[in-house]
């Protein structure tokens, strides 16, 4: 066992009990502003005090709202033998998700679109260790803004089988979603009974809950999805220059989040989310690989886990602009701290570059790669006789050689790791190969990757039902608050 | 606190207990060659059962040898602020060594020269985060093979005042090696007292103890010396195929060189040393970052430990031919084991490159960088009333911004990491830039480094003295034996 069950404990039970102690009294003493009314009387009617659009969560209230969330449930695949219980034993790995921008090493960084989506969803679905999608892998950037997310959501589900996480950003696109996730699970009150996708909602930090999400926080409660809210926290921009400090904010966020879906649905399957960083204030940009980062993602399991909730966190988040030593060891440091932080829910598992304004097919091939490494060593090592090779090592003795023994041969395929992307020609060799680097190694993986997609097909009916839905919503007027 | 203080346990108290077991049954029933007439003396002498070259060492008498080396002593420096409690709470970390080839992006991939030796020397002394040097950065591979190991040597202690790993590779190299530090401290009874250097043996694995490095192990372990007993094993070829095999084996060849030195003189600091990995099949060439490696690097830690020995293990290391993609994920994964393991002496931490066939200076500087980040989230993080920053987070409040806020202009110099090598320009500017990669970064950060180096100086009889020991010694005729 590689991580114990409970993950790393960066934290002492005292300095989680300093960082609660913290976020409740920003919860009861500052108050978070809550841009939305139909929020803001539920929360007034449960007790709380508002002011305008400040609303005071006493620490009683908060507490007795998060315990009402499940540490555990089961999340809907269209291919029932797909379907995750989040909080289980493994954890859900996703695709980049976001950027605006694709990139690979023939087509170049270009806008993103849907063919490009369409893609990164069969390598998702092709990549064995990735076992969930996320819509908006890209933006398809060619798409009217006001309906692409239905057709976003649609590749997702066309190419894959496997359990998703939804585009959402606003209210109606969070219902539209879930009228998808109703017709491809056989009507809206099968996914009331077990989520058939995750929505993420971002407070907008610091201490602001925009209308926006609310409003979709609201409609997946409503329908009993799962909801991972995920302050995004920059220490230095949107959050105090301090990780610790972050942390508090974080909780009184995530905490504040989850209680107002549990208002809503009491039972909200609901996630503890944590990105968090520091700002590079040279820059102003996200840095990724960093101590803060690295801190971010392991302190923010242990919180999670301290308030009973699943944890989304971590990814193979990186800073660099291209697929370079920089790109590789941030991401390796921050899959180094995804692992170890135990987390339930891991979106930007691969693809994420430049931080996250490109998805990189290269950069996928890499993190799939990292991915499957990762995976292996979490199996451990095995015990068996065999594998304590005892009698190969009287067989071969003092002096010998293990390279063609009987027991090397019966058994490297399966016990070493052959990377197909890491590889180690000698010196000569590799120079009269015209000394390829990783990515370009990584630009025929991906190729390679895409050629073994298979598709899992889908029920034509339900692929009707899909495209008479969203041409009946494309032809509506687009709602004016989105 | 990132990692508990006995490290990970990636091993439940049964698989110790079965590892040892297996070893002990190596050591007892399968034996190991002791090429060297008076070790086999004493082994005899001490009642163990030798036929020909074949030892038979039963467990009673390996435990009670191993429990006479201590788990703690104090590896002297030439500046007495630097001598090092050696498994204590801090690791030692050294550049790498061992190398024929030097390489950086204007010299390009060369034979490897004193010049360069003394450039990694400088390097590791000017980096803050590498606290010991190793001789043999790089080989000088234009002086004399039967005298460089002095030359290498002097040139570890002329340009650095840390404490250092030495050369022996042989009995008379190691016996050079000792006179010179007894030089360096004051005569062989200071060094007696506190041992003045590190050395390395290398059991020829399987389970061959070769005459150069045995008596390399008596003459560290006649002067008290410290001695890091490391099997260099590679499953599949000196190993066993599986991990759990080659563990085994490594404890078996791990303790019986600690019992041989406990011999000599009970009581001599040694090590537990672990390079363990298995090889790339397609390739023949050990593959580094691979989770056979991770788990060799852990698992040894953990057997350090429990055989209450000091741990030497991990470092930076890489398999790529380039600085790369590849040579930064492979050397994070790495090293980010090679922390979790609580390493207590790193060889090989930073200019690892291409199996260790190659000196990088632009991977030196890669990894002082890791280095730096892990040392900073070693430290963890502070939870004073500034560091929880509630007033800052009353002060900006809802919806504001801390980019300009008191509290983050008064501390983001002291708690982010703005990294010199990993940077954020948007892609517009780094295009501009002409898309410089981590490379390019690298060769400017070691230029940088090289000049912030601070001679520490020498003195001038110690430096006399050192010249004329390697003058009489470079007279002398070859020891036919070396």
């Amino acid at each position: 066992m590689l991580v114990p069950e409970e993950g790393i404990k960066v934290l002492s039970d005292e300095q989680v009990a300093t960082l609660h102690e913290t976020a409740m009294r920003i919860c009861e003493e500052i108050g978070l502003d809550v841009l939305h009314d139909d929020a803001r009387k539920l929360l007034a009617e449960a007790g709380l005090k508002v002011e305008e659009e400040r609303v005071y969560f006493d620490r009683g209230f908060l507490m007795e709202q998060v315990a009402k969330s499940p540490a555990r449930f089961t999340l809907l695949a269209r291919d029932p033998a797909k379907s995750h219980e989040v909080g289980g034993p493994t954890p859900l790995w996703m695709n980049v998700g976001g950027p605006p921008f694709a990139s690979d090493l023939e087509g170049g960084r270009r806008s993103g679109s849907l063919a490009d989506h369409d893609t990164l969803v069969k390598l998702t679905h092709a990549a064995a260790v990735l076992n969930c999608v996320q819509t908006g892998a890209v933006e398809a950037m060619e798409l009217d803004v006001a309906t692409r997310h239905m057709d976003m959501e649609y590749s997702t589900i066309r190419w894959s089988d496997e359990p998703y996480a939804t585009y959402g950003t606003s209210g109606p696109k969070a219902r539209d979603g879930i009228a998808m996730a109703a017709i491809v699970h056989g009507g809206r009150g099968a996914i009331e009974r077990a989520p058939g996708l995750i929505g993420i909602v971002n407070s907008n930090s610091p201490l602001v809950w925009d209308f926006k999400m609310v409003d979709a926080l609201f409609a997946w409660a409503e329908a009993n999805q799962a909801i991972a809210v995920t302050p995004f926290l920059l220490a230095g921009a949107t959050a105090p220059v301090s990780v610790t400090g972050g942390l508090a904010q974080q909780v009184a966020e995530c905490l504040t989040g989850v209680a107002m879906a549990q208002l809503v649905r009491p039972g909200a399957p609901c996630l503890y989310g944590s990105f968090f960083t520091a700002i590079d204030m040279r820059s102003g940009a996200p840095a990724f690989g960093t101590p803060e980062s690295i801190y971010g993602v392991l302190a923010g399991g242990q919180l999670a886990r301290h308030y009973g909730l699943p944890y989304r966190g971590g990814g193979g988040l990186a800073s660099s602009n291209t697929v370079d030593a920089q790109a590789a060891a941030e991401t390796t440091l921050m899959l180094w701290a995804t692992v170890l932080s135990r987390a339930d829910v891991v979106l930007h598992a691969a693809g994420w570059l430049e931080g996250g304004l490109t998805a990189s097919f290269e950069k996928f091939a890499l993190d799939v790669e990292l991915l499957e490494q990762f995976a292996t060593t979490m199996r451990g090592i095995g015990f068996s006789e065999e594998e304590l090779a005892f009698d190969a090592l009287k067989e071969v003795g003092p002096g010998g050689l293990y390279l063609a023994s009987e027991h090397t041969m019966a058994h490297f395929k399966e016990w070493l790791t052959m990377s197909p992307l890491f590889t180690t020609p000698d010196f000569a060799a590799w120079e009269a190969m015209g000394s390829p680097d990783t990515r370009q190694r990584a630009f025929q993986r991906w190729r390679d990757l895409l050629a073994s997609y298979e598709d899992p097909g889908v029920d034509e009916a339900v692929d009707q039902e899909l495209r008479a839905f969203m041409d009946r919503r494309k032809r509506e007027p687009v709602d004016p608050e989105d």
